[in-house]
């Protein structure tokens, strides 16, 4: 499995300010906040639902990181998406580091990923264990309460 | 090799300008500019070189990719690196998509990220292949230039 993966039980903008807080607890910079749904809504006329990256990179990490390989810093960011599926789910997930990074061959890499993987973990698993702020609405809960209503 | 690397004849702020062209040419959105040297110079109070990202992704593509792996929005961007050396070349490179996006088992991810490779190579060479656009001013150039103010 590439990516790391939970569901949060939250509303989707609630998720992401979940994200953007829980990110910067474990010291992460939000480099950018990229609406990849409104991207695709507005460029391709499709019905999309909320799908949101946060770039986000450890500066500490991401300058040992460089000073090893020059090249690194493209691929140094964690992008956080968080994403709405259509039965009303929300869920947070990001590559793995290990995947994504890991195929370089610079012992010191080795090291980073091994650092960055464990940070990003613990975000994912920070975020998945905070309690629902807010009731969530999901399909079925509408649906019983559209049958709530119908009833006399 | 993970990524794709082009020396640019040109100064690293017209790189940055030609890059942002050039992906556009090629139909790639640009979803964040991303100073990665700025942020490592206000996190780390430490001394580094112009490193800039565009973060781009092909709307077409990612539209595609997410219809066939939902977690895949998180690695369907191309982050290209304009970066400055202290030796005063310019470089442009991004990470190979068949490296980070790769190591997926989908069919249908195979295609895209073929397709992707592609169109990362070319705007590579695209923007590699460009006149320099005025003088660029080497380490080398300004010691010979030092030189002839010397001279009587």
């Amino acid at each position: 499995m590439y990516y790391f993966s939970k569901s949060a039980n939250m509303s989707f903008e609630d998720a992401v300010a979940t994200t953007r807080e829980v990110l910067k607890s474990h010291h992460f910079t939000i480099l950018a906040d990229i609406d990849l749904g409104e991207v695709l809504r507005t460029h391709l006329a499709v019905d999309f639902r909320p799908y949101i990256i946060l770039s986000a990179c450890s500066p500490q990490l991401a300058h040992r990181a460089i000073e090893a390989d020059n090249e690194i810093g493209s691929i140094m960011f964690c992008n956080l998406l968080v994403q709405q599926h259509r039965d009303g789910r929300v869920e947070i997930s990001a590559a793995d580091p290990a995947e994504t990074i890991g195929t370089t061959n610079h012992v010191e890499l080795t090291w980073i990923v091994r650092e960055l993987r464990s940070m990003v973990q613990q975000v994912i698993d920070d975020i998945a264990s905070r309690p629902a702020s807010r009731p969530v609405l999901r399909d079925r809960d509408k649906a019983s309460r559209q049958l709530a209503h119908a009833l006399p």
